[in-house]
C-alpha cells in the first residue's frame, strides 16, 4: 500500500467519509486512493472555495470533519477565504493539499509556493508530511486537531512523493480532545451575577456552543428563573430555531445597534461567545460593543463546553430560585413570534416580503444557509416563528460561502430540506456551487436576493455621510450595466431557476422548489 | 487631503491609470479617493481573481502596472492564485489591500487574518503603512517596486485609519530600477560558445524579455549567422509572434519531449529564461530538463535586458562571421508556417481543427490570451504562420487566467482585437470576468474548449498508467453530468454566446464575433 491509500484508509477509519475535491497532478495518487480505499465518497468542486465552503457546511451539520483536497499553493488559496470562515466559525475541517515531491521542490517550478506560509492564517495545525511512512499518523493527527476544542482547519501538505511512495499501512483513529466542561466556581459565579439585585436584567450573550437545542432550552430556564434577556452572536455557525425553542435575538450587526442593545441589561455574561467587537472599525466608535463600564464575566469561553454549561446553570437557578432569588424582574419575550401576516400576494419583494415569505414556507426541519447580507437580519427576526429549523450564519466575514456551504449541508443531511439564503453579490463569488448541487442532486433551495449592488457597502458610504456616490463609487457598488440573470446562470449548471418579482410569486417558486427533488434557484427580484 | 487621496494622487502620477477593484468597507475612502483624485480608472471585478489576472493582463501589454484594490485578508486571498502568476511572470502590479483601523486590529474582528502572511508568498515587496503621513511615500516606493527589474507584485496593505485620517499631500513618482544590460563578458562567452566547433547547434533558450519583436529578429540573426536553433520557454508572459517575426518553438510541456527537444542541441544558451525544469516531479524523471552533461551558459538572467543582449550577441557575430566562423551549420526554420489548409467545414473539432480555424481566423494585431491547456501546443504549433500577434501564456500555472486576463489586455489595448483560448475546467475559475467584459464594452472574443473535462489529468494518470480510471477519479476530472452550457453562462453576464460543433461553424463564429465590437463567447464542442 502507498503513502495515499495509506492516509485515506486511515482518514476514513477516523470518521470521515467525503472528500470535496479540486485536485491535480500532485494528488492523482490520492485520487487513486479515493477509489481503492473506499469509503470516502468523493465530490468535486469546480473551485477551491466551493470546496472549503461545502466542507465548512457539511461539518456544522454532521458533527465531524470532511476532507477537502486542493492542489499546491495556488489551489489551496483559492480556498483559504471559506477556510478562514471555517476556522473562525471553530468548525473542524481536514485540509489535505498537495505538493510537489522533495526532489522537484527548491527548483522554481512554476506551481511551487510556501504552502504552509498560506495555511496558517487560516488554520489552527499545519505539517507537511515527512516521508511516506509517517503520512498515516499524520493523518490522524490532522483529524484529531480538526476535531478537538475549538476545533478548526487543519491542514496536512502531502508532497506527491509522499503520496506514491511504499507506506507501512493506516494509523488507528485519535480521539480528538473533547470541549471542556467548565469549573463549577464558573457556574457559581454566574448564578450570583444572577441573583444579584440589579435594575435591568442581566444579558446571556450565546456563542454557537450555546445556541443548540439543549443550551437555548436551558437559556430559557435561566431567563424565566432570573429574568435574564438572551442574545446570540451575530454570526453563529449554528443555531437550533424554532417550533418551541427559545429565541435569543441577534447582536444587530452595526455597532450602534449593537451597543444600544446590549444597553437594555446591566451586565454581560458570555456563554460560549467572545466579547463582541465590532465588525469594522470607524473613526469615532469604539471597537467594543459594550457600552463602557457594563461589567462582562464568562461562563464559558468559545471551545468550552456552553450547553453543559447554561444546563448546570439553570439546575442551580432553579434550585435556589425559592430561597435566593431577588424580586422577579420581566424576562424578555421567549417564544418566538408567528409575525405579520404574510404580505399580499401582488406585494413587491423587499427584505421584509422576502422575509416573511421564506420564513411562512420553509418547512419543519429545514436547514437555512444565510448569506444574503443586507437581508439577513429581517430574516432572522421575521422568522422566530418558523417551524423548527437549523440556520447557519456567515461566521468569518469572508463572501462566497451560502451556496457551497448548502451543497455541504445536503451532502451530511440528504434527508432535510437545505434553503440558502443567498445576497447576489455574494452569491457570484462561489456561484459554480451550483453545478455541485446539480450533478451531486442536493436538495438545495437557492434564493438568491437579487438587488444588483452590494448594497451594504452603500450602507456603509452612507452611515459616512455619502448619500449620493460619485461615479466610480457607484460603479464599485453596482452589479447593474448589464445586470446579472441568475436564471440564465444556474440553467448553464444544470439547476432548474425561476425569477419572482412579488410576493405572491415568490410563495409559489419556494413551494415548488421545495417540492421537487433536487437543487432549484429563485431569483428575488428585489 | 486624507490619506487615501494622498495615495490615489501618487500613483497616478507614477503612471498607474486603472484600478481593477473589489473594495469593502475598509477601502470605501479609496473608492471615493478615486473619484475625488480622478485619473485612475476603476473597473469593477466581481471576485478578486478576475482584479488580479486583469491587473497581470493590462501589465503585459501596458508594460506598467495597474493596481488592484482587495478587500482586507480573505479578499486578498481570492486573489492570491493570480497574483503568483503575475509574481512568477514577472509582471508588475500594486496589489493594495485595506485592514482594519490600527484602534480595530488584534481584537479578533471576524475578518481579521494576518494580510502580510497571505501576501509573501505572491509577493516580491510587502508593506504595510504605518500612518497616514507615509501612505503617499509607500505607494510611490510600491509602484517603483513593482515595476524595477525583475518585476512583480508589490502589495501595499491600508489600515483604514491611514486612509481616513489627515495626510500632507502626494509624493512625486520614484524611477523604478530598469533591468541591468548583461556585461561585455557574458556577450563575449556568447559569441565564443555560438562559434566553437560542435557537431549540433547551440539551443538559444529565449525566455519573455528575449521574446520581443527586437529580440526575436535578433535572435533569428544569430541563428542564420551561427546555425544556432531558437526554442521559448514553455510559458512565456509575452511573446510577439507571426509575420516575419523569427518563430522561436516553444519548449514541450512533458518532461520527455522537452528533454528530446534540447537534446538536438549541443548545448544551452539561457537569454531571459531560467535553466528548464519539468512542471511536475514524476517518480522516475529528473526535475532537470536539459540532457545530462549538457553545458548550460546565461547570456541573461531573468530581470537583465535580454532583447539588448541579443542585439549586442547577434552584432559580434555578424561583424565577426567572416573572420571567425566555423563551418556554417544547417539553420532550424525560422520563418513561420502557413500550416496545412484549413480544415473542411464540415469537419469535427478538434485541438487540431480548433487551432487551425483560430489561426487563420485571427486579425492582424490580435492579442491572444491563452489558457487552452491541452489545446495550447496545437494552437501554438499551428499559429506561426498566422498574422503578427502577440501571445500572453498562463505563467504561474495557477488556472483561472484567461478570461480576466483577457479583460486587462484590452482594457490595456482597446484598439487591438483580443482573443481568449481558454480551457472550459479553467475557465470555470474566474468565469465572472465575462460580466466585467460587458460591462467595459471589450473586444474580447472568449473561445472556450468544451471538451467537458480536466483532460490533463487524464492524461496525467494516462502517463501513470490509468487508462481507465475508477468511478471516483472519473467523477474528479470530469465536467460532465451535468454538462456546462458555456451559451448560457455567458448570457446570463450579458455577453452574447453561440455554440460551434463543426469547423465551418467555429470559422463563422469566430468572424462575426470578431466583426462585432465587444465581447462574444463561442463554446467550441470538442
Amino acid at each position: 500500500m502507498n503513502g495515499a491509500e495509506s492516509l485515506i484508509r486511515t482518514v476514513a477509519a477516523a470518521g470521515v467519509d467525503v472528500c470535496f475535491a479540486n485536485p491535480g497532478t500532485t494528488e492523482m495518487h490520492l485520487v487513486q486512493a479515493l477509489d481503492d480505499a473506499g469509503g470516502v465518497r468523493p465530490v468535486l468542486g469546480l473551485f477551491e472555495g466551493v470546496c472549503a465552503a461545502a466542507a465548512d457546511g457539511y461539518a456544522r451539520m454532521a458533527g465531524r470533519p470532511a476532507m477537502t483536497l486542493l492542489h499546491l499553493g495556488p489551489g489551496m488559496a483559492n480556498g483559504i477565504a471559506n477556510l478562514h470562515n471555517a476556522n473562525r466559525g471553530r468548525t473542524p475541517v481536514l485540509s489535505v493539499v498537495g505538493d510537489h515531491s522533495a526532489a522537484h521542490r527548491g527548483r522554481g517550478a512554476p506551481l511551487e509556493s510556501d504552502i504552509e506560509g498560506l495555511a496558517r492564517p487560516c488554520s489552527k495545525w499545519v505539517r507537511t508530511s515527512a516521508s511516506a511512512g509517517s503520512l498515516a499518523r499524520d493523518g490522524a493527527e490532522a483529524v484529531a486537531a480538526a476535531g478537538s476544542a475549538p476545533g478548526g482547519v487543519a491542514t496536512l501538505i502531502v508532497p506527491a512523493d509522499c503520496a506514491w511512495s511504499e507506506a507501512d499501512g493506516p494509523c488507528p483513529p485519535i480521539a480528538p480532545d473533547p470541549e471542556p466542561a467548565v469549573s463549577d466556581d464558573a457556574v457559581e459565579a454566574a448564578a450570583r451575577l444572577l441573583r444579584a439585585p440589579a435594575d435591568r436584567p442581566v444579558t446571556l450573550l450565546l456563542g454557537w456552543g450555546a445556541l443548540t437545542e439543549a443550551g437555548l432550552r436551558a437559556a430559557g430556564r435561566i431567563a424565566r428563573a432570573a429574568g435574564a434577556r438572551l442574545q446570540a452572536e451575530t454570526f453563529p455557525a449554528r443555531v437550533e430555531r424554532g417550533g418551541s425553542i427559545a429565541v435569543a435575538p441577534r447582536l444587530p450587526y452595526f455597532p450602534e445597534e449593537a451597543t444600544a442593545a446590549l444597553a437594555q441589561g446591566s451586565s454581560v455574561l458570555l456563554v460560549g461567545a467572545r466579547e463582541p467587537i465590532a465588525f469594522f472599525g470607524y473613526p469615532d466608535l469604539p471597537s467594543e460593543l459594550v457600552p463602557p463600564g457594563m461589567p462582562v464575566q464568562t461562563l464559558a469561553a468559545p471551545g468550552e463546553d456552553a450547553t453543559d454549561a447554561l444546563e448546570r446553570l439553570a439546575g442551580a437557578l432553579d434550585a435556589g430560585a425559592g430561597a435566593n432569588a431577588s424580586a422577579p424582574r420581566k424576562a424578555s419575550p421567549l417564544a418566538g413570534a408567528a409575525g405579520p401576516p404574510p404580505p399580499a400576494p401582488g406585494a413587491p419583494l423587499t427584505p421584509i416580503t422576502v422575509s416573511q415569505v421564506i420564513a411562512a414556507g420553509q418547512p419543519e426541519g429545514a436547514i437555512v444557509v444565510d448569506e444574503g447580507l443586507t437581508v439577513s437580519a429581517f430574516y432572522v427576526e421575521l422568522s422566530t416563528g418558523a417551524p423548527r429549523h437549523t440556520y447557519l450564519a456567515l461566521t468569518g466575514g469572508a463572501i462566497g460561502f451560502g451556496l457551497p456551504a448548502a451543497a455541504g449541508a445536503a451532502v451530511a443531511c440528504p434527508d432535510r430540506p437545505v434553503i440558502a439564503l443567498q445576497a447576489d453579490g455574494s452569491g457570484m463569488y462561489t456561484a459554480q456551487a451550483l453545478w455541485t448541487q446539480a450533478r451531486e442532486g442536493l436538495d438545495v433551495t437557492n434564493l438568491v436576493c437579487a438587488n444588483g449592488t452590494y448594497r451594504i457597502l452603500l450602507e456603509e458610504l452612507s452611515r459616512a455621510g455619502v448619500d449620493d456616490p460619485a461615479p466610480g463609487a457607484r460603479a464599485l457598488t453596482s452589479l447593474g450595466d448589464p445586470g446579472l440573470d441568475w436564471v440564465a446562470l444556474a440553467t448553464s449548471m444544470g439547476v432548474p431557476g425561476r425569477r419572482a418579482t412579488t410576493a405572491g410569486e415568490l410563495a409559489t417558486a419556494v413551494s415548488e422548489a421545495l417540492a421537487e427533488p433536487g437543487p432549484h434557484l429563485v431569483e428575488m427580484v428585489i
